[in-house]
């Protein structure tokens, strides 16, 4: 049986990191963003009754009669059932602590255009953006990409991946979270890249994975824009 | 031998999730927070060059060799430990997706003072705090707390814990939520507390268990104040 993933279409958003597990995984899934009534399915969702487990928000992920939200538990979900998180206990949970601090750096992403709050426009908030913008792109991008590398100069299995010998779902978060950075931020993230060249590494050697390349490749990958968590707007760039 | 604890000192913050698990396990820690010398302890355990699991940011729980970061993660590895998570997997996951979903209620308790980034004092950004405390007063807390209550309603053991028929960490997370919106928010929890009457009987049975109450009697139980997460300034409040 298919798992169904619901999040709003047109953006890649905080689904991306699951549609990535999932793609990695080859497993079989029905992205109810493709279709024309998602956003009906998804709010008539979150209004049943019955649902023992309701998420709060999506994305959220069925599997059969299992509903599971919030993005890194859907990847904890996924990654013990297809091979992409560690069976030893201790691993599996730093793979989760790393998940959550991404998680942490995508909220910051999206509060640098709006500080706000989601219920304004950007343009209603540009001079806060600009501000919050600035101290995003030069204290925490630096702070938790320094981060990153410092852990996979450290894995004792080598800089190749951030847990273990073998692919986790937070390498694919990590390929994502550079993508959406350089999106973003192209001029900031020119010296950055420099300082971190075993995440960059790590980024292409994801991107190469036939299952990602080929992911990547097709019409299923939506492009980043103004609409989704990581937007390029050139007054908030350096 | 004992955990240690390493947080800020002077603030429950986030830390204070990971202290009302310790407390209601009878698990023995030294709080770092403690210490007079706290804030160059946790600094300089983290520019320690030999840690394979470096923390990003406190809290972070020290349990001999191991280092575990992110509180939801903390939460997950001592609740496993002391009867505080299910031990079915499914309801692991729903525990721990609740608890992502608190994580991300307390992020914008913060924001709702801090709009504009915690680089800047409030005073700094007392109009933009009014703006965006507005929208989490008056959107945000209703959604959350509702949204707990309807998981207690739809328990099928009972509206007695968020999970299953037993106390789990997430439970424990509820009461720190309330107790620290009650404080922010005071005129506003008014209203929310009589729409969720179940998210408050769990509340008031939390604070009765023997550890908890003992603790929150303790010197150990550090106040709310306006140097935290939860902030009472009367001009965000209704």
């Amino acid at each position: 049986m298919s798992y169904e993933l619901y999040y709003w279409p047109g953006i890649q958003g905080r689904g991306e990191f699951v549609r990535l597990a999932l793609e990695e995984a080859g497993a079989p899934y029905v992205d109810i963003a493709q279709r024309a009534d998602a956003e009906d399915r998804i709010l008539a969702f979150m209004r049943r009754k019955d649902e023992p487990h309701p998420p709060f928000a999506p994305p959220f992920l069925k599997d059969g009669a299992r509903v599971i939200g919030q993005t890194a538990t859907i990847l904890a979900y996924l990654g013990a059932r297809h091979g992409l998180a560690p069976q030893d206990p201790d691993q599996n949970f730093w793979v989760q602590q790393i998940q959550l601090t991404v998680a942490d750096l995508v909220g910051e992403a999206h509060d640098a255009h709006h500080p706000l709050g989601a219920e304004l426009y950007y343009e209603e908030q540009k001079p806060q953006a600009r501000l919050r913008a600035r101290y995003f792109r030069e204290e925490r991008i630096t702070k938790y990409l320094g981060w990153l590398e410092k852990i996979l100069a450290r894995n004792p299995d080598g800089p190749a991946h951030l847990v273990g010998a073998a692919l986790t779902y937070v390498d694919l978060s990590l390929f994502q979270i550079v993508e959406g950075l350089t999106y973003a931020f192209p001029e900031r993230m020119k010296s950055v890249a420099i300082q971190t060249p075993n995440v960059m590494a790590l980024r292409d050697n994801v991107a190469a994975r036939p299952h990602i390349r080929a992911y990547l490749a097709s019409g299923r990958r939506l492009p980043f824009s103004e609409q989704g968590i990581f937007r390029h707007y050139r007054e908030l760039d350096d």
